[in-house]
């Protein structure tokens, strides 16, 4: 028996945008350690015998800290063999599973790492955004709302600035400050929209401009898990509107 | 017999990192319209009957333009039913899957858009490098080195400031210009790795810092098709070195 782990991205949160080889590590699990964001449905590509296992932590309420998780995922793979650690989107944007691979080679156990479709990119897709588009994007910014120290990130403040189109992560109890601070760089108008729990049939999601949006999100009852994008990009979107522009109609502009 | 279009991201250059849905999708094609980057071997998940054409843009020697590429998808989705149009990586990430999409609804032929395993975190990750990593990166840039008018986007000079870490997609050709202006902003010494053909057999990747690294892709041989990262967390790498550090050490530091 070799002690393994497989750090397996599942993709947003519909059941079907796994990837082949990530069905193919289930498949081959001897356990299988999974988060809340991963779709239920997936636990059973892996074997009767396999050991499934729930180690996410729900809003603010850790289940298990990443210490814990760490050690159980060396104790399960010296013990039962092929662990596979199942993630939603991709367990290097923002899923610490950096931190598990180099834990678990410290321990001498083998590790491989299957990518998966980020929320970051399919999300905004799901509702027809994309991130770049030729002739109005050049590139896209991916941050985090929950950093370490509770702060707003220092890279917002440029991204602000910048012409990318940006997509928060993680950041709807920062929204109201996200906003302010596009509009201090006179970016009042850019277009966002907000998607809640992506992919999955319970998606909702609204779309308007910064100085709106703190409303409108309370208007539409938008909490978390949700994402964030920034951009003109936005304005591709075949609903897009917002009450500004309806005004402007009003007055005849 | 509906005239439809699927766009499907394909997933970087090897043949499982294409998702669930994606081959749901090529099983029931009538055409597959198909890109350099994806996997050959991914054409024989549609049926016997499906017409199978290649309409990539070979580097800089375009055999099919865009605007020949969307009135073929139309043409074809009205003459024999489900166009799968089949790309690198994801769709909606500089891939044009966008105006294709724009355009097929134009003529209204229904759209479906699977997202795919993006290059610009898959090809880190597999050489190991995490694209965000808790108390190193709290955000990842991802830019087109090839702009529309082939200067380089003004995006990267405030990337270049920022801590975010920075991916660089198509920008082998603007190498030397990259490390320039990092090196303007005073970051002659942040890591960086570039990875060619990430994720095919013929993988080959060169790791090191700003200021050697135009010099170090050339004596390694690193060509197009590559993905140029730029960030703390390229250091996270093993077999992360640079000549200044063999240097610092032959002098005692």
């Amino acid at each position: 028996m070799e002690a393994k782990l497989t750090l397996v991205g599942a993709g947003p949160g519909n059941g079907d945008l796994i990837t082949l080889r990530g069905i193919n590590a289930l498949k081959n699990a001897d356990v299988v350690l999974y988060d809340e964001l991963a779709n239920a449905a997936l636990l059973d590509f892996a074997p009767a015998h396999a050991l499934k296992m729930y180690v996410g932590k729900k809003a603010g309420n850790a289940s298990f800290s990443q210490q814990e998780i760490n050690g159980l995922i060396v104790r399960l793979a010296r013990k039962r063999g092929h662990v596979v650690r199942l993630k939603g989107g991709d367990s290097f944007v923002f899923g610490r599973g950096h931190e598990e691979m180099e834990y678990a080679r410290d321990y001498d156990i083998k590790v491989e790492v299957v990518p998966g479709v980020s929320s970051c990119i399919a999300v905004p897709a799901s509702v027809e955004i994309p991130v770049t588009r030729r002739g109005v994007s050049e590139s896209f910014w991916v941050i985090t709302g929950t950093t370490q120290n509770g702060e707003l990130s220092e890279d917002l403040k440029l991204a602000a600035q910048s012409k990318a189109t940006v997509v928060v992560l993680m950041g709807m109890n920062k929204l109201t400050e996200i906003c302010s601070l596009y509009k201090r760089f006179g970016r009042g108008h850019l277009p966002v929209a907000i998607i809640q729990n992506g992919t999955r049939p319970d998606q909702k999601s609204v779309i308007g401009q910064v100085w709106e949006m703190p409303r409108l999100a309370l208007e539409h009852h938008i909490g978390t898990p949700a994402i964030i994008i920034l951009g003109e990009v936005v304005a591709l979107h075949p609903e897009y509107t917002t009450e500004y522009l309806h005004a402007m109609q009003h007055v005849g502009c």
